[in-house]
């Protein structure tokens, strides 16, 4: 299918600066308010958010099945819940009302009032509401790097890890948005050389690069969702800072897999970018083998290119990108872990997301975590401080980025950052 | 605090047989409807239900910060969330209204009509919407058997199992109410004497026997719960039937923990019956050395005194009771719990679910699963028509009842029920 809002060659009447992520081939949702007021559904352009509840209101959407006030809402669930054939004619349709040679909008009286706010000037929310949340561990480096730190080069990889993608259930209550700070959490420890657990903050605070995807259609229990159709159940992908505390993760883990170490917060950035966005992006990903059974069989480009960065900004400080990766060294892709999921008729959800694991590349430079990046705190980063970094410290700002880039083409995430603030 | 609903002297108007789980002392909420018609909110007293948006709606209820229309609902959340004070109210209100002594209800026309309906001839629904769920592991008989299977009996225990109670998130969407069949989940296992990993319906399809509490009161992140204060949040309980895929989970679990070995169902009975119910038979748990941490102490009497079973009923035949067992065995209360849970300020909300992990006993008899009971399969269970069970068949029901008996009082769950039918 060819998508309008897809063509390169469209501007806007609204200013996109070239190293912008928001150009008009983007067009993320996400779920905004102004000074406290209600929440309402809005889409990125350049430095504004357009508001498409005040744009279906003032008549300007003439798409049939879209109920009156769909826009105001807290989440995008119910909107994603229209199906894609509604919610990819609301993208197009945006396009076009936002296209240079278009001025249906851009002639509106008081257009900058009334339609398009500066982002600098809104709060981003929570964008979907989350009831089932999913987190796999799908990059071979990161697979890999951690289990060479915890059981040698040898048996790196766990035997299962190259027949099907590792996910385990994460905590949906504590995912938050960009700009919430996070706690650090005080648990239970026990390092090797004590003989009993004591109790307090985390002293190994880290941040897991990830992106995660949501779903927009559900499905019943007991049906599978086929690996070449699962891309009819995204809606679209956020970053996705998966906050862990190694020590309290180390010894509660075993047999049952992370809790404790996890659940006190992850982090998303606020604009989901819709998978149509994505398409031009699109890769193959790593050759594998051995060759996966037939239902996690895909056909065609499933990875994609998309450029991810991690940034340090200590209190007041100067900020130190730490790690450089991408999203299209994922060994299994999204396709592949929707119809594992479902394969035992594990029924989803409108807004459930499904997180990637820790994004490292092949390179140290694209670890996605500090205790990669630190190597179990061996290799400690310098900050432009003269300050060192083995993990997170309190008054840390970490911030991840990511965009794609083709042909002169940006479309990008924006940011999620948090900042750590002591345990009380 | 003295309840007049827990008064063993009390007696209904209703007719209660004297096996019956459902006395005028125990008064559990669910969530039912009659023929397809709207959900609404009852207590369950002998074999009948009291419709309590009827109640209401007649006037009955004499209680200033009851919402009108409260009872009229899907699920039980918004009810729990108004307060242990109001709830307490409302069930306090209810034993009155039921009172052989008191005319108020037993006197209106047509009450058997109006306000008591057959619990035969209703529809039970799931009773809360569980946003989060979270499976504990807190029976030190069920870790201790499965570890000496899997690692032999000098490794049984993990070297954290005594230190904290050990839990992981599972899977919220697929929590289904008694009477939901289960369908045979396909996935991929491997054999230890296989080369490759395989597809197909799982041959070891297992029932866990086990508990869950339900939450009725929110935290915001970063917040803790303690230990002695943990009943404060806690609402009532019911039964829960965690089924599980031996063969899947096996291949899977490393190094993350259970997914699709559990995520394609879990069974819950239909009515919570109170924490205020069922204190009447709280007992002191098992001594605990190595000594918890502080901020897992508790005081008091937190363990319940509660039978359990379970049955096996293969399609058109005789049931076998394969399990008894018992809630009081449990190493952790459901205050160390939720305390652990929150120690590190993972928010909790109303209506989350935390189930306790498979009650085992101390004797062969009360282990509560399958893998258990038939000992990896080497001590099949003979059923009446001479088949053998080592784990579950297509066609069979498995039935978990539990109930609390003391000085002549019986307050029971009812039960939980699904019947397994064949992969597609």
């Amino acid at each position: 299918m060819t998508l309008k809002a897809n063509d390169p060659s469209r501007k806007s009447w609204v200013t996109v600066e070239p190293n912008s992520d928001f150009p008009i081939q983007n067009l993320p949702f996400g779920v905004f308010r102004v000074s406290g007021g209600d929440a309402r559904i809005g889409v990125a352009i350049g430095e504004y958010v357009l508001d498409l509840a005040a744009v279906q209101e003032a008549g300007y959407f003439n798409i049939g099945q879209l109920p009156a006030g769909i826009f105001k809402n807290q989440y995008l669930n119910p909107f994603m819940e229209l199906g894609k054939a509604i919610t990819r004619d609301v993208r197009e349709r945006v396009s076009q009302l936002l296209l240079d040679s278009n001025d249906e909008l851009a002639s509106a009286p008081g257009v900058y009032d009334k339609f398009l706010l500066k982002q600098a000037d809104v709060e981003m929310l929570m964008p979907v509401f989350v009831r089932d949340y999913t987190d796999f561990y799908s990059s071979r480096e990161h697979a890999t790097n951690v289990g060479t730190m915890f059981r040698g080069k040898d048996n790196a990889l766990m035997p299962n890890w190259l027949h099907l993608p590792v996910g385990y259930h994460g905590r949906a209550s504590s995912i938050v948005v960009s700009g919430t700070p996070t706690k650090r959490p005080k648990g239970q420890t026990k390092n090797d050389d004590e003989e009993q657990p004591s109790f307090g903050p985390t002293k190994r605070l880290d941040f897991e690069l990830e992106m995660a995807f949501i779903t927009s259609q559900a499905t019943a229990m007991g049906e599978s969702i086929a690996a070449d159709e699962a891309e009819n159940y995204i809606f679209g992908m956020v970053l996705f800072n998966d906050w862990s505390a190694r020590d309290i993760q180390k010894w509660e883990y075993v047999p049952l897999g992370p809790f404790l170490g996890k659940n006190f917060s992850s982090v998303v950035s606020p604009w989901v970018v819709t998978m149509d966005a994505l398409e031009p992006f699109r890769v193959a990903g790593p050759e594998q083998r051995p060759e996966p059974l037939p239902y996690l069989k895909t056909s065609g480009k499933k990875n994609i290119d998309i450029d991810l960065e991690v940034g340090i900004q200590p209190d007041g400080g100067e900020e130190k990108v730490v790690c450089h990766s991408n999203f299209k060294h994922m060994y299994w892709n999204i396709n592949q872990q929707l119809a594992h999921h479902t394969v035992n008729g594990c029924n989803i959800g409108v807004g459930d997301m499904y997180a990637s694991g820790t994004i490292s590349g092949p390179e140290e430079s694209a670890f996605g975590s500090m205790l990669e990046i630190a190597w179990k705190g061996t290799k400690p980063v310098q900050m432009p401080d003269g300050t060192e970094r083995r993990f997170i410290h309190d008054g840390d700002t970490v911030i991840m980025r990511g965009h794609c880039e083709k042909d002169g083409l940006r479309i990008g995430f924006g940011e999620v950052r948090s900042k750590v603030l002591p345990a009380e």
